[in-house]
């Protein structure tokens, strides 16, 4: 390590006494387009001696490193989290709102204040019955957490300053709400009564700007950028339903006993329900019994609109989504690489522009993974240094982001957790292992499961309906349930809970069987509402998918895209919520049993005795259920608009107690739907096209069950480097705590008597992984293209002419 | 030209003298899996010395070549037919009966039987009321057309030969299905009536099998290649239904009011229709009354089904569907190479191997194409011919299948078609040219559309329903048809009705211009059943899409997925025919006003008159009306089944009335619909992606509607080669008719006073045309793949040492 104390920084950053040079540079930054520090030209153009307030003195010096470690992992922090870097902190007042607003804590706040506020239509005017609160008291909660988001606005405006505050559209827009509602939660607590408050349905901005729904926000911008053509192929859609209603008008109004087509508005609406299927055949039956041959408009119709525009709706959408997700990688990637450029350049040093040393990259690590062990800082720097070198050059560091989650472990000598047991209980776990391991096992368990699976649906077979739980406890039950508790037993034993638990798979059969006991036990105690843990017991059928390879990718790729799938059902439910806050405002406690007599829907909210023979039975027209009295029974009302099938009863059930505009709530949120449901669609197709794709360019099975371990990284670590390096910590932070893990080193290294330890780092494979393997060539390109846009302007017209572009650094060398 | 009249075919074919050669070649063929003539083999080791019967005198000479045309031509036709080499017809005999079996009149023929075959059960048993047919008069029919499939299985079998026709598995099945189906009428002519004839649903085959069907088989081979994964995931999706419907019995079934779940077989069925969505809130409803939390186990269930497992059905289906037709279309690039090569071999002589001259040419051309005009057959060889060699090389050759579709037209000087008018002409043509091209012009006209438009609309909208047609004929009606009048007669004067016509759009605005009269002619003289046409005035504004680029697009690409799509459309008409035979044996007249009182959608067939107040109104249920009572109403029935809205419905009826076994009928017919259309969605994705990555590939806009040439070959002939030609023509075929073409060229010549001529060929633009741009670089790969692999064996380990693969003639040369 030829590190000296005395090493300058390049840049120095924040130093009070460095004001002059900051205000500055901040000057610089905003005419650059928000780039905050020029650190490029700052470099290519090297200030020539000492910046004007370089003070040698360590203890300063110091302060100054340790400024600049600070900055680098907001900066790389930035560039996790694609933070745009204009809101960079540009000074310390700045900076510690930053801090105050950049940690788990506030975002916690964030995230339960914009819960709390969407919690609140639990509670408010129609309410759920059994959670109504009085006015004040919502009204008070609401005034609370308005306060609460407004504390969090100031902080955020301390943080950015006022001009940035302003240029940030989310946040202005948040900003406006918050107002608005605020004003409008004090006219409810001094009125003591709720008016008409359809603005509710904007607080979902204020969960949707949380940290932590960072995927929502981004599901929300993907749907607003296919939004354009999607519209275009929309108006084509409605043009020809226009048209067409014409005609239909013009055919079948003649027909007096067809009451879809007597006026044109009725035209309009039965075509427009008509593209949803939602009125099929009974819109076709009047005129249908009339004339046979009118069922060729119909045909003609449904095949233009339903069978290919709304195709070409999914294709268009399709298409968009494509190019935007690479667009969206392609940013996210450079984003990172910018980011890392910069916080690169406040870490060399002006003696040694050209790399960072251990002690730099473990000062940036202290501020960027507080939480990282010392040990774990050391490898993450031995697995960036590749080549071995002293120190860390430019292009070691890109790989930053690829190393900060890998998981350290050493390599362990033996392969089984119980080798280092005595030999008999050795020889008795080996068996145990070989026999789980064994095709014979795998298969007799698969049979297994597949008669209880056939045992299980001749046995529901046989039932009488009107059993009662209690009684049912069939003897076969018990005896499968023996044999899954053994097997997972023996897996246990025979590849360690560890090697057992990290499969997603055996963590699925377990947890089955826990619960399936757990069911057992309910019943053995008679606890009642616990009972339909028992009847997920098919679940454990769902094993035998595993067979066949095409199953396993499928399944695999299920559980690979359900963050991404829950996060596009949160953004379902956010436009949800704004619905069902409009629904209720407008529809609360309209349809009830018998309403709608003199719709055409009536039957379907019929409540009557009748008498069949002699029994009088009620007859249920249950549709009065689906309505807006509360947000619960809107959530399930919104769900089945959405799943579209008669859709249109509860409409028009809706419209015959309304007035007719109400059709153009329902319209509106099924024309929404689509959009959000195709792009579901669109999500699913490009996700599993590209597996495949993927997975034909790398020729590599889909997912190798094998090969489970994701991206491993390897680093080599002798005792001469960790005594150093312990010495270096020493030095750097006194605090004895944190160099415990490195001493864990030197003393597995005493225990197995080598003079080198290798240590594995493995993380889980991301589709960012897959992206890059997938784009390689791409990403060089653009590489090259950012590379060449990050050039100073001067030396822009030098790389043309020379062609061959040096990387930013070269300079400093010759 | 340096051809003279002793040259010696290489190959001397179906030459009667030649049968002991000819046996030695087949059998050779035969080894090579049925390449025929092993040409390659032949060439690179070319027998010493001259063949076994080899006559040198001129007429005998003449003949052979001759013979030798007419094989390149059957060659050049397999090729383009993608009909596979080894049905090749090997001697004179199988000759004949091929030329017999490959003409239009044959092939109409076997059109008409096919459809004679399928439109007969317009006339059996269930028949339509108005065509029903005795028994005998369509018995004796069908046994007619069963005749003369089995005439036309006859000639294929002697062009065949008996090895070969037992080998082609698509003729067995056809032969098997025509011998049970003459068995079967038959006995219905014996017995004099019908019996359940369920092999009806057969005949289609005898459809599918005709030559103009091509389309249709494509599109059932690619269903069936999508086969695979599609059952894999539908098993998932079944297995899923399965659990569900255990778990949903269990939950459910205590509650007597659930008619949806009170047996394992409702809860699976319910399950299966919910798949559908078709029953949605409704099976929810009873479950739902009793316990608002019962709707998780609904909403979990739809999520998993429809839109998980049903969109990775797509995304499965998309995937192989995209991967086929790339293997597809290499598949049908590679076999026309092949039959290029086999033809090249056919036509050069033992005296120069490396060239196909004119005379060769064009003796192949006139079987190829004996309509072509002998002027089209010189310019297809001039356009071949690029190099301007004395002789086609085999790379020039490869060509052919691009140039031979294209349409010949002699450059014009002039731009417009009036330019040879007197001057005073002229200018007002000129005038009217150039108002019409204008964009003012153009712009008043969508102007006027869109009033139209409005016009109309509000028009409807201010229209009583129940008026009489004859008395409408508003003036705004007369008005706008005259400005449409006009500015037809002006773009036909101005542009010249050939280039007028040319275009897509200005057919589509003359086409609804003249319905439009017809309309109002129809109305004038009170022509009742006509006034429908008066109707579809509104597509005039379709025009208006032309404002908008993304609508040109779309509105294009939907002409030109137009044959393919109407090809899958008849794929779906087959399966409905099918499905139509098997539910009309079934179901006919099962179903009828009043009946399945015991079911749970009597509701839906009831037909009682109702007294509302003081008036006696029919409510009618008119679900009676979807039956199997004919083949026209089974369509219609099928549709709606195909549509999937409240087809349970119609299951629920049908069952009640007969069997519950009933329900695997409509439960096959779901899935197969799907199947189908998921293929239908996937081709329209693929299609439609197809065209985007096209163009973002080739910085081409999708259709440049000014582009629309498609594409374009160009040939210059002088005077000197046009004289030579004529007189090689004389000499081949002395027949003056065909020349007249070619001294048409001279005559044009001599009046223009130019001593060169050029000529234009134009064709459309195909989608091969566009996966040869698209696929530029693996097509590469493909032909390189295709020559190593053609190489005889001895060559294979030549090639590869030397790694650098010549061309397959090249040794010939040194």
């Amino acid at each position: 390590m030829e590190d000296t104390d005395d090493d300058v920084p390049l840049i120095l950053t924040w130093d009070d006494a460095n004001s002059g040079l900051l205000s500055e540079e901040t000057e610089r930054g905003d005419e650059n387009g928000g780039g905050g520090y020029d650190i490029v030209n700052n470099q290519v153009i090297p200030t020539p001696g000492p910046p004007p307030n370089y003070r040698s003195h360590n203890a300063s010096l110091q302060q100054s490193w340790e400024m600049n470690y600070q900055e680098a992992a907001i900066y790389l922090q930035e560039g996790e989290n694609n933070d745009k870097f204009f809101t960079h902190p540009r000074n310390p007042k700045a900076l510690a709102a930053y801090l105050f607003a950049h940690n788990h804590l506030f975002y916690m706040m964030e995230l339960l204040t914009g819960l709390l506020l969407m919690v609140l239509s639990l509670c408010e005017a129609p309410a759920v019955p059994s959670l109504r609160l009085d006015v004040y008291v919502h009204a008070t909660l609401e005034l609370l957490a308005l306060v609460m988001v407004a504390f969090e606005l100031c902080m955020k405006l301390r943080w950015l300053g006022f001009h940035t505050f302003i240029r940030h559209k989310r946040t202005m827009v948040k900003t406006c709400v918050l107002l608005l509602q605020f004003v409008e939660a004090i006219v409810v607590l001094i009125r003591q009564t709720s008016h008409l408050r359809v603005t509710r349905a904007l607080r979902p901005i204020f969960l949707v700007d949380c940290r932590y729904c960072g995927a929502v926000r981004r599901n929300l911008r993907q749907i607003f950028q296919s939004l354009p053509p999607f519209i275009d192929i929309l108006l084509l859609l409605l043009f020809f339903m226009v048209i067409f209603a014409i005609l239909g008008f013009c055919l079948f109004s003649p027909n007096t006993s067809d009451p879809y087509f007597n006026t044109l508005e009725n035209s309009i609406v039965s075509l427009f329900v008509l593209v949803t299927t939602a009125n099929f055949p009974d819109v076709m039956m009047p005129a249908y019994s009339r004339n046979r041959w009118s069922c060729v408009f119909f045909i003609v119709y449904l095949s233009i609109e339903l069978y290919f525009i709304m195709n070409l709706l999914l294709a268009v959408v399709f298409d968009t989504f494509n190019g935007v997700e690479k667009m969206k990688f392609k940013s996210l990637l450079l984003h990172k690489r910018s980011a890392i450029d910069h916080a690169f350049q406040l870490l060399v040093s002006r003696q040694r522009p050209m790399g960072v040393s251990l002690k730099q990259f473990d000062g940036l690590m202290r501020f960027y993974r507080p939480r990282m062990s010392s040990r774990d800082r050391f490898l993450t720097y031995k697995a960036l240094n590749t080549a071995g070198a002293p120190m860390l050059s430019l292009d070691d560091f890109y790989k930053f982001y690829e190393v900060i989650g890998l998981k350290w472990k050493a390599r362990r000598s033996g392969e089984h957790w119980f080798d280092d047991l005595p030999h008999t209980t050795f020889l008795i776990f080996k068996g145990i292992n070989l026999l789980v391991k064994s095709k014979a096992f795998q298969y007799t368990m698969y049979v297994v499961v597949a008669v209880n699976g056939v045992w299980i649906l001749v046995e529901t077979y046989m039932l009488n309906s009107g059993f009662s739980w209690s009684r049912m406890v069939p003897w076969s039950y018990i005896v499968f349930l023996t044999i899954y508790g053994v097997e997972v037993l023996l897996k246990i034993t025979g590849l360690g809970p560890l090697a057992y638990f990290s499969s997603g798979w055996n963590l699925f059969d377990f947890s089955v069987t826990v619960f399936a006991f757990l069911g057992l036990i309910a019943l053995a105690f008679d606890m009642e509402p616990f009972y339909f843990i028992v009847v997920l017991r098919p679940l454990q059928l769902l094993r035998l998918f595993k067979i066949k390879q095409r199953y396993r990718n499928v399944l695999d790729t299920m559980f690979e895209l359900f963050p991404r799938m829950a996060s596009l059902g949160l953004t379902l439910i956010i436009f949800y919520y704004s619905f069902a806050i409009v629904g209720m405002e407008f529809f609360a406690d309209v349809v009830y049993p018998n309403c709608c007599n003199t719709s055409t829907v009536a039957d379907s909210y019929r409540q009557i005795n009748v008498t069949i023979g002699n029994r009088t039975v009620l007859d249920e027209g249950y549709y009065y259920l689906n309505n807006f009295n509360n947000i619960l029974s809107s959530f399930v009302t919104l769900f089945e608009l959405t799943v579209v099938n008669n859709w249109y009863i509860t409409m028009e059930g809706v419209t015959s107690m309304t007035t007719h505009w109400s059709r153009l709530y329902f319209m509106t949120f099924y024309i929404v739907t689509m959009v959000v449901m195709t792009i579901i669609v669109a999500f699913i197709l490009d996700a599993f096209v590209f597996r495949m794709n993927y997975s034909r360019k790398n020729k590599e099975p889909l997912l190798d069950p094998e090969d489970e371990n994701g991206i491993v990284f390897e680093a080599e670590v002798s005792r001469d480097e960790a005594l150093a390096t312990l010495e270096l910590y020493k030095k750097t932070c006194p605090g004895l705590s944190s160099l415990n893990s490195l001493q864990g080193v030197l003393l597995a290294m005493d225990r197995s008597g080598s003079s080198s330890l290798v240590y594995l780092g493995r993380r889980s494979r991301t589709k960012s992984d897959l992206s890059m393997k997938m784009y390689e060539e791409e990403i060089q390109e653009w590489y090259a293209e950012y590379s060449r846009e990050n050039l100073p302007q001067s030396d822009r017209s030098l790389v043309e002419r020379e062609l061959d572009i040096p990387p930013p650094c070269h300079e400093h060398e010759s």
